[in-house]
């Protein structure tokens, strides 16, 4: 088997959908990849599902003019309402969300079969983990919180400011607050995870924190090998990411480098125009 | 003179040009307004220079299909980067920005000659402000300093928050510390008049802070007179405003009126694609 070289496709709004690239890179190392964050058009949260989908269209379309065997919709409120319609458009290309491997993280760490979630509004609004959650636990309590400055805190890289404990305050105290709590918080947002310190000191040690990352890796990890689409041991540039960028590659650079872990060159980031792939 | 009853275009990236609209019709009862925000790509506050020049002029070609006599650019971001090259594209039609207004109500506020500008990133970053300033008081002292949280805080709708109070402290209690800290504060963005209590808890009571919306309303004012544009009392739909926006008018509605201070109909918000007007 000589395996499957082509590059795995990744997309964001902007920089969150990075925690998802890290995570894939770490379980997939014969693997390269492509990102592309819509940074021109960020944030996402607030938009409409009309607007939203028009906006996955066109970040597909280059990815695949970019040769990507896989996509992967690193961006919550994208995966909340174009997953099916990606499918759809470029079957058979498979398309994964960070929607349904969350769900399944929350699932997975219930006991109480309490689950809140915090999201952007526009993933809230959608309710998609509400359902994707009770598709797999019928009788779970899913409780949906937005937590759109959350979004901006991360992008200033206030892991766990004073700001950001007085947010995470505001957002999560009464709901955690109660014996009957969730004992289960889902991170539906991918830029979320880089507060998880301010927001655990917020809800106590009890309550198990999870987010899509890992779960979405193993999604493509088990869709890669299911569609004979893995790459080989040893197989060139394994390892590498190409990011393209909507907005200034050196914004990119910068707030990108919170959320993968790692420096990012600016001139690694190509600046892309989306509206040519309208 | 029977009056120019044509309407007065005002464009932001979002909600907070609302701020500036509302001095707007206050200052000026007989006109009426189109005011558009470009909701789905808002923020304009992180993005480059030629990305936001391209979406204001797509904004300004919609503001002239409506008809407008004049334009105001709502949106320091915008006004920054943007006023000199639409001047010059839609010549005749005046064009007023914000920045220079702003800086004129910083000049006229300060005793010690030290003005301090909190603005968006982008704002920042072209120092528009601070040549503004100095063109006016060629010795100011001018320290900017980004505060691009206050965005995501002032749209939540947290006045006075505990979060906004700590972004405050964040920001600008070190700027306000030293004894020769500035008398002055220019709010270099729309967005944050609403956030205006908050700040003075941190910067105390002494620090004049001015916005750029009276001083805006008055250059308005100036030109349409000057140039023989104003309309005149008692003309039809005096103190009307149509709203466009890019994105939900749900929203724009709900989250308007925080910044317009009175409540939006969501109907009376239009939906339009400003792509048709690239």
């Amino acid at each position: 088997m000589p395996g499957d070289p082509r590059p795995i496709g990744v997309f964001d709004s902007g920089m969150g959908g990075l925690t998802v690239l890290r995570a894939l890179a770490a379980r997939l190392p014969n693997e390269r990849f492509v990102y592309l964050g819509d940074t021109a058009r960020l944030p996402y949260g607030t938009k409409s599902a009309d607007t939203v989908k028009a906006y996955a269209l066109q970040a597909t379309r280059l990815l695949l003019d970019q040769g990507v065997k896989m996509l992967v919709i690193a961006c919550n409120t994208a995966s909340a309402v174009a997953v099916d319609l990606l499918q759809q458009a470029f079957a058979p290309v498979p398309v994964i969300g960070v929607i349904e491997p969350g769900a399944r993280a929350g699932v997975a760490a219930t006991a109480n079969r309490r689950i809140a979630v915090i999201a952007t509004e526009g993933t809230v609004r959608g309710g998609a983990y509400a359902r994707a959650i009770r598709t797999l636990m019928s009788d779970a309590e899913v409780v949906q919180q937005p937590c759109q400055v959350f979004v901006a805190l991360a992008e200033e890289g206030w892991a766990d400011s004073p700001a950001t404990r007085a947010a995470a305050e505001h957002y999560l105290a009464t709901l955690f607050a109660s014996p009957a709590a969730p004992d289960t918080l889902v991170l539906g947002c991918t830029h979320f995870p880089v507060l998880a310190g301010a927001i655990r000191a917020v809800i106590g040690g009890r309550v198990a924190v999870v987010d899509s990352a890992e779960t979405t890796a193993g999604a493509v990890a088990e869709a890669l090998s299911g569609a004979g689409l893995a790459s080989n041991a040893g197989a060139r540039d394994a390892g590498t990411v190409r990011f393209f960028a909507t907005d200034s590659p050196e914004r990119f650079a910068r707030v990108g480098a919170i959320f993968l872990g790692r420096a990012i060159d600016p001139a690694s980031v190509t600046l892309v125009d989306l509206h040519t792939f309208a």
